[in-house]
């Protein structure tokens, strides 16, 4: 299984310098010291070491753990970072101009992650600094978890923990502290910190080829942040279980890595570790809030959940149990304007969950059960009635050609569809509250959801909810043609902006705007009601026959040749035209016998 | 290539809402409605609809692209997002149910991604919502730029620059607009904005085998982000090509997407697809902003990098162009609470790189070729003379026995390393100020580390600096025994802490304590110093002999075995005690001829 990873790079030896390009085109209060490519500097825009009255985070190492260390650069958090190469420790000459342009007469603190070429960098750096008049500080972050304790001074890896001592320290340098008292704040942090991680993948340096360690279904307890080995490969598990895994094992009273017993209060960090998203970072802090509360006994005061300190595309996530007190929330809840530091996750938790709202009272009840319809219905009641009995009967009658319609252009099911959204109708009608029309075309719509799948059956949910809403805005009892007009008007233009059709596009609306315009035209030349609706149905007709000549451009059918469509009208027009049809015809007979 | 992808999931099934379980953890300001499994609904937790005076912003559609839409969630943005299942558009209910728990007086604003499934359901919420009383407008984005100008109602495809509507509307809202100014300004800038994608793997759903689609070395162009083809498979190009296509595609003038000229200003967002680092979306931007302004002639405004619009675990990234004003830049830089949100990104761009300080002035001069050396040795110059050159050779004599020792416990090179860093001194001692004893032992330090690679001589050059900032805090021109006692134990603090040993591991330590703690004995018990001095490389031989009996616990030793180990010293001791050694017999010696 041996490949050359994939990157979204250029020359493998740029990647660094280019990323630095990068993250300033991103943020202006960030700055990088001209020095590519051996100095590797990214620093606060608006610091200069001559000027400096505050004392100045400088931490860095190798690259590839992006956001860190150079995304944590910004007032409260890191003054500057000093990017190595690839995995690489930075050279002394590149730490020492990053202390010598942001370190002013306060000093500076090197917060350096527990490897022995990054200690060895910083420390010649920090002497050099030093000899030249500098105040120089350095703590050195080793959180790891994974490891038995060390026989000597490997071990103890500088992990995710570190960006929570650069945040502590960052805040206690924006506070004015001496540089003895930032140091000694960040010590402590430093020892209060454990950190371990899981990897699915291995990561691929960039122009390497990625090894074939980790085989398909297996994953890496207790890994590096560079590509070595981690302390024991498993059988990939649901994440719970893994995560139970690890907090046992950072908390492990054996190795009493960190100071953290039941009762104490503890801050967590889930960490990404290049190429895992978001979404399976939040499933895991999901499930370790409640184990560390429940299995551990502790309260968990703060949640980081993100990409903080990557490895470069490795799949996988470490977890971070630092040790709290109000102190240190206090420097965690500082301001910063390190653009990678997480916000929004300060603060005290309200209750997570709040109830569902209720729908208003009055539409609660307007359902088909308690509904029952109206004892004794009134004129308009009984036009209704028998406007609506005959529309879904007209669609019950049309099944079979409707489908075979469909059957040539589509998935041959729109009579079927249509079939049951007209039988719900003709079931539900005795309920129907057939005085009040604005609401019994609403409970139209609920019974065309109820049965009506698919496309056809939200569009006509919509049909009947735009319209329940105009009519429902009229004060009137009685509902005037101009509103019916008005209604029909109103579902057009919904089910055109949901939809996304409009006339032209081979579908229902090819019926139903002819029918529309031609309704409100007669209506406004004075035409009886009757005979504009019975007008107005015949050119919805006309319309739906003419979708034969058109192109599909809505729907399946848009999937389908010109060519095969040409003898065909769209099913969906041609229903339309048939409900509306019948609907006309029996309000014009209902008048006529009453 | 067909395999089962890895995932840190528990059951497939439960992917959102454990997502959104671990988002309110990790956020206090977010909450959820209790309606799992089907109300998946994030809204903030400061809102209620009944009491809420601003308009409300409402956006979701399926999940799988997270950050979004839940993590745009906090004043200033969304006010609530609607989760469906992975890639499966929310049910109506769902979206009404978080329309009725944020909307007040003011009306809500639906920012749909224009899909049919998002419209209709979202469209049927909207109307449902009107009838019961609510101000409700939608608008639509379809920013894709990737596919040819489409026939019909597809195509456009709402992708990554929808969280720019998002953002332009939640700050309108928070600015007190009304319904209508708020969907008219999202409207206007969804009208600016083009997007492309480029992926390099294929998502793999919760639960499901990862499509083999795309090979190695291969990428596809203009992907949609869920798992739907691209509209080209091309070989993997370097970034910076790939970046240009897709800027060329996206501002093409024959499918004029967005309406973006020359001598325009623009915003850009560089959007990871889920599985790619940071540093490689840096990368992108740092291609894209010049090739914009230069190869385009547009001003670049403000540039968002970050993972915003995810496709689960892909691994690629997309670019959008937005046309941006005055009006528009403000609403992007208000201040919002929404986790998500980039952070740094506002504001002008200062000088993106500075120059590299250079180091003091009086230290700038003191290398070799400007020293010189003094003209005139005063007694301690000659004294320190005769040590440096005692010691060099004393080094130099040693090599093959270094070497013979650390190729039965290291990698053999003991003896060759130290032997450069020893001639060099020999070379360069003509060139030290030897009347200034501090200078020259900062000297010594820069000669080794010229010469000397690895670990030993990066602790010498520790050695020497530490030294070298001791003794020049002395205020007299000879330096005395306690300064010369003083300062070794500067340096072995220095070794100690930079280096993680300490007695008894196994190392150069294992020489010089001994003689440092001789050395300040007898100096504090009276003794003549010259004597304290040799009786103190005294201490610093037996150390060294002692090593023969000790675990390695550091270097390269420390994977060797015990056993393997006892009857050979530890070469980096013998040398310093040997060099120790030289140095205490020629001081001794020079004192008695002068």
């Amino acid at each position: 299984m041996a490949f050359q990873g994939k990157k979204l790079i250029n020359k493998p030896d740029d990647v660094v310098t280019e990323f630095i390009e990068g993250l300033v085109e991103t943020y202006p209060g960030l700055q990088y010291l001209d020095g590519f490519p051996k100095v590797k500097v990214v620093l606060r825009a608006d610091v200069s070491g001559a000027t400096y009255d505050k004392v100045a985070i400088i931490s860095g190492g190798g690259s590839g753990h992006e956001p860190a260390h150079a995304g944590f650069v910004g007032e409260g958090m890191l003054t500057a970072a000093i990017c190595g190469d690839v995995f690489a420790s930075p050279p002394v000459d590149s730490i020492l101009a990053g202390i010598r342009a942001v370190t002013g007469p306060m000093g500076c603190l090197l917060i350096v992650k527990n490897y022995t070429g990054d200690r060895l960098n910083f420390g010649l750096a920090a002497e050099q600094a030093k000899s030249e008049g500098y105040k120089v500080e350095t703590v050195i972050v080793g959180d790891d978890c994974a490891l038995p304790p060390p026989r000597g001074i490997a071990g103890r890896r500088g992990l995710a923990g570190t960006v929570l001592v650069h945040k502590v320290a960052g805040a206690a340098a924006a506070a004015g502290l001496s540089l003895l008292d930032v140091a000694t704040e960040a010590k402590h942090v430093a020892d209060m910190i454990g950190t371990m991680g899981v990897a699915l993948s291995v990561c691929t340096l960039p122009g390497q080829v990625t090894s074939d360690r980790l085989g398909p279904g297996k994953m890496e307890l207790g890994l590096g942040i560079h590509g070595e080995p981690g302390a024991a490969v498993a059988d990939l598990q649901p994440v719970d279980v893994i995560v139970s895994h690890v907090l046992k094992q950072i908390l492990s009273p054996e190795t009493n890595y960190v100071p953290i017993t039941r009762g104490n209060r503890v801050v967590l960090m889930v960490n990404g570790l290049g190429a895992t998203p978001m979404m399976e970072l939040m499933i895991a802090t999901g499930k370790a809030v409640p184990k560390l509360q429940l299995e551990h006994g502790l309260a968990v005061d703060r949640v980081y959940t993100g990409s903080f300190m990557t490895s470069l595309d490795m799949a996988g996530f470490s977890i971070t149990i630092m040790k709290s007190d109000q102190a240190v929330l206090q420097r965690l809840d500082a301001a910063t304007k390190a653009p990678c530091w997480p916000i929004g996750a300060d603060g005290s938790h309200p209750p997570a969950k709040i109830p569902v709202p209720i729908p208003p009272p009055a539409l609660a009840t307007k359902n088909g059960e308690t509904f029952g319809g109206p004892l004794q219905l009134n004129q308009q009641g009984l036009i209704l009635e028998a406007a609506i009995e005959a529309a879904a009967k007209a669609v019950i009658n049309l099944k079979d050609a409707l489908n075979e319609w469909d059957s040539k252009v589509g998935d041959g099911d729109c009579g079927s569809t249509m079939f049951r959204g007209a039988t719900a109708v003709l079931e539900d009608i005795k309920c129907y509250p057939l005085n009040d029309a604005a609401e019994t075309v609403n409970e139209i719509g609920s019974s065309i959801r109820r049965v009506m799948g698919g496309t056809s059956g939200i569009i006509y949910t919509i049909f009947c909810k735009a319209a329940y809403t105009k009519l429902k805005s009229s004060s009137l009892d009685d509902i005037t043609p101009q509103k019916w007009a008005e209604a029909l008007e109103a579902s057009i233009a919904a089910i055109s902006k949901y939809g996304g059709a409009t006339a032209g596009y081979r579908t229902l609306l090819d019926a139903l705007i002819p029918a529309s315009e031609v309704l409100r035209k007669r209506l406004d030349a004075g035409e009886i009601p009757t005979t504009a609706f019975i007008q107005s149905s015949e050119a919805a007709s006309a319309g739906a026959e003419a979708t034969k000549n058109m192109q599909a451009l809505a729907g399946r059918s848009s999937y389908v040749f010109g060519e095969l469509l040409a003898a065909v009208p769209d099913p969906g027009a041609m229903a339309a035209a048939a409900w509306y049809k019948a609907a006309a015809m029996a309000v014009r007979d209902k008048y006529l016998h009453t």
